[in-house]
Order: structure tokens, then sequence, then C-alpha cells
């Protein structure tokens, strides 16, 4: 039905905690996009079924019961449907196999993506939802035996693949803790409006990687300002510097490294990585995103 | 006036950020003691004669006049008056020469003694204020010729003295950060009533000594309660052993050290210590303080 004349048109969905992002799609090719603050926070009662069909009621109207495939964190405890993490190595294969299929209320068939666990670099249990398909599109869109992939973000993820799958994967809480100190700690106390500064963002890349502990580290946000070394409309330009230096430290500089996301973040990260003599070669998020997810939804509606 | 008999009555304060506490001493003698959540902070218009006055009016009634001997924030920017950083090596007779010496509105003779600053052991810009009090009577309670001592609290110091005099210390914002991560935090959210549980803090201590990076090792407390290693009521117990055994890993255990503070913070770096084969001597704060800020007034008192 959906899928007639060759051509699919089909609903693919992030939604996160605090985001909704959904595209129309002919196949890969964008008709429409939807963004909205209607992250999971934002659902009461777990009415997640009448959220969703007010938010796509525009499409909905023209075309009924288009397919639907979601990742992120709808498919978390705290989401629509509790879908249980694929484990390591996790390939497209691994990802359909636990895929949660169902239908929604308004009839459409359904799929929820599963996250995936494993241990991380250091050893340490870990988690991701939503970047495992952009990790899977990113090897659709550059083929090669190995990658490494740097995906930026609120808690950023330093991935591995071979052969197209996901091996170990590592999170750095990266953005989270730059809103916290800038939002809630002494270090962003009584600033002015904020000003993007070059200098002071390198400051804080080279200061970070000198192997100084984090707790250390971040005190010198505080130290500088008072020593006057760094303006006060430019502190968040070296906190952001010291946050994304002290995850960059981790990468072993020998190694060709992606970094996934929007061209802002992915730009940020690639002046940081310059600093240190690492090469990063960016490639745009939305478009991994979609080409993961259009190569799951093949499969599954194989299976369906 | 103040010292006769050989006996001397004064008033010893430690005003910092959120806090403010207040001795009444006979010589080294606590007769009474303040302790009010009256903080820089909470002082308006930077009135802070009238509001060291009203604090203080108990004691005034009877004695007017006594000596004032401060220490703390109340010494900085945002305090009663910016005096200045003494610089490293700081001793007593550096710290006496930047004191500010002046007069309250109620004709008490009074002084502020400058904090510290100096380079981290880690090369970094680094600052005390009122800790330095504690070291210098740290090594009058304990002389030796060198002394290694760790100051816990909000923004823990690592310091090291030789002869007496303070040669380098380090800060740790190992307090404030587990508040943020408790208060604002992913990590801390949706949790039920915390209780102290042992095991849990243990466990957060030896996660943290494997040298992992801080933004990847704190996530841990994410993925463990996902995994169900930790029970939600010990989740703080947890992040306090990431915290403080993230700062116990800086320290080498060949060198004796000491842990100056209060009763119940000493006993908990006490026994994260005794996991990583350190041995910490604990001495009481109070004790520390009123010593070393009493010798500082017999130096003071000499020069007025």
């Amino acid at each position: 039905m959906y899928h007639m004349k060759g051509k699919s048109n089909w609903i693919a969905i992030d939604w996160g905690t605090t985001n909704f992002r959904a595209f129309l799609l002919e196949d890969e090719r964008i008709i429409a996009r939807l963004a909205e603050p209607c992250g999971l926070l934002s659902v009461e009662n777990k009415q997640f079924g009448a959220t969703l069909q007010r938010l796509l009621a525009p499409w909905l109207e023209e075309r009924c019961a288009l397919p639907v495939v979601m990742a992120g964190m709808v498919g978390s405890q705290q989401g629509w449907q509790d879908v249980p993490y694929a484990t390591l190595p996790a390939g497209a294969q691994n990802l359909v196999r636990g895929t949660y299929t169902f239908t929604t209320p308004w009839g459409s068939p359904a799929w929820i993506i599963p996250g995936v666990t494993g241990n991380s670099r250091y050893g340490q249990p870990d988690v991701m939802r939503g970047e495992e398909i952009q990790l899977l599109g990113l090897a659709q869109c550059h083929p090669a035996q190995e990658h490494f992939a740097l995906l930026p973000g609120t808690h950023s993820k330093h991935a591995r693949m071979r052969q197209g799958e996901i091996v170990d994967f590592t999170t750095f809480m990266t953005g989270e803790l730059f809103s916290l100190l800038c939002q809630h700690s002494l270090l962003g106390r009584d600033l002015p409006e904020q000003e993007p500064h070059d200098p002071s963002f390198a400051l804080g890349i080279d200061t970070a990687s000198e192997g100084t502990p984090f707790s250390h580290l971040i005190f010198s946000a505080r130290t500088r300002r008072l020593a006057g070394e760094i303006a006060l409309p430019h502190i968040h330009s070296y906190l952001s510097g010291l946050l994304i230096g002290h995850e960059l430290a981790t990468v072993d500089g020998g190694q060709p490294a992606w970094v996934v996301g929007s061209s802002a973040l992915t730009a940020r990260y690639q002046q940081a990585a310059g600093r240190l003599g690492l090469k990063l070669n960016a490639v745009d998020g939305d478009t991994c995103f979609l080409q993961g997810l259009n190569s799951l939804r093949s499969l599954v509606q194989e299976i369906a």
C-alpha cells in the first residue's frame, strides 16, 4: 500500500528527551520536516500516541497510515515503549532483531529501533539511543573497513565501527557539563551577555590538553577571570574550550576520525581538533540519520 | 585595654560566601561561638559593618571594642574590603604584611587577613581565602619540616608547606561538582530520598581511581543505575565516591598527608583514602583555624 510504484513515502522520527524532530520522506528525499520542543519530558501521562498524532496531523491528513520509523529516547524506560538495548557488536541486523513493531492509534505501521549498550573503551557500562542510527548511516555514506566517529552533543559519543558494525563506544557528558557550569556553578555567576571569542576557546583547548585533573582544570575559569586573563564576556568560550579539549584529549591522533553533527558543532570540534593536531572529517548528522534509518526501514518492512 | 592582665579577649571570624562563623575567645580558649547563614551573598548594599554589628551584638554589649580578626571571602572583591592576595611562599610574616587594618563603625580594632595566590601543582593560577589560616594552624599544632594537607570542601585544597610556609596549593571543585550533579544534572534526576551507602561509595572510589576521563567517569552513575548495579537511594553515595576518588587519585601515596576539616568530612576522606592505600591523619578544622588566626592576631596587634 505505502510503497506502491517502487517509491515509498514514510516518516522518520528522532524523539529525544527534550526535542522532537520528524521528516516526511519519499525514500531518501526529504519532502517536509518538523522540529518541536516536544521531547519525552513534555509528554504527560504517557500520551505518546495522541501527542504524535497531533504533531504529525498536517502530514496525516493527506496521507494516512504512512509508516513511521522512530529512534532515540522514545524507546527508553521514560519513552513510549521500553525497547531493550541491542548489544555490541551492533550492526543493522542486530538492531532490526531488537526493533519493536506496533500499529499507531490511527493505523500506521510503526517501529521503534532499539538503542545499544556495551562496555566503553574504559570498561564502564555505556548506552546510546539515537546515535546508532547516525553511525549506520555514516558507514553507508562513507564505506570503509573501520570507522572512528565523534558525535558531539549533550552526551557526546566516540564510537568505533568495523565492517559497518559498532564495536565499542564511550560517552562524554561534554554538553551537559558545559550547561551546568555556565548556569549553576560559581564559574558562570554574574556574567554579562556572552560573545564567542576564538582566542579564549583556544586557550581552553590548550589548557585542557595538559592532562590536568578535571575538577582542578575548570577552576581556571575562575582564577583566569580574577587575574584578568579572560574578559567577562568570554568565559563561556573558555569553558567550551576546556570541555571540548577534555573530551578530545582522549582521542588517539594516529587514527582518521569523523565528526557527525550540525555544521556549527562539527566546525567547533574541527577548530579544536586543529589545535591538537587531530584531523576530523565532518559529516552532516541529519544526512547520516536519514540514511541509517532508511536502510533499517527497508529491512523491517521486508520482515513486516 | 583589650589585653590587660596578660589575657586577651578577641573575636575570630570566618566570613565566607554562604556562611558566617564567629568565635569569642580568651586567647585560644573558646568562650562562645556563632554560626549563621549570613555569607557575603546575603549582605545587601555592602552593609558589612552594620551586618557584623548586628551579628555580634550579644558579645559587644558586654565587651565593646573587642579586637576582631577576620579571614575568608570577606577580603575578596565581593567582600567588605578587597584585600590583595599574598603570594607564594606564604607564611605568617607574608600574611601579616598584606593584612588590612581598620576600625569598625563601633570602634573595634579590626583586621582582614589576605588570601593567597600562586601557581598550582599543574601550573594553573590558583587562589585560596581562609584555608591559609588553617594551614598555618596545622603547622603550629603539628610542627614538621614539611606538611602535605588536604582541606576538603566546596573547593578542596591540597597544599604543601615547608618550614611552616605554604609553597604550593591546588584547588579541586569536588564539593561544588557534587552539588551540581546531584541537583541539576540528569544523574540526579528523579531520585528518592538518599541514604548513605558505604558499598556504593566504595564502588565510586574504585571506579574513579582507574584514570577514566571525568566527563565519561560520571556517566557511570547513569549507566549503573540503568543496569540495576546501584539502587536509587544510593546514587548520591556513588557520586560522592566518584568525586572524592577523582580528587584523591591525584595524591602521591608515598607522602604522609593530613586532612583538615570537620570530623564527618575527614572521616569520609579517610575511608576513601583507605581504599586507595593512602594514609590521611585527620585534624580538626576549627582547631587549626583558631590556632592560626590567634598567632596572626599576636603579630598584627604587636604592629598596631
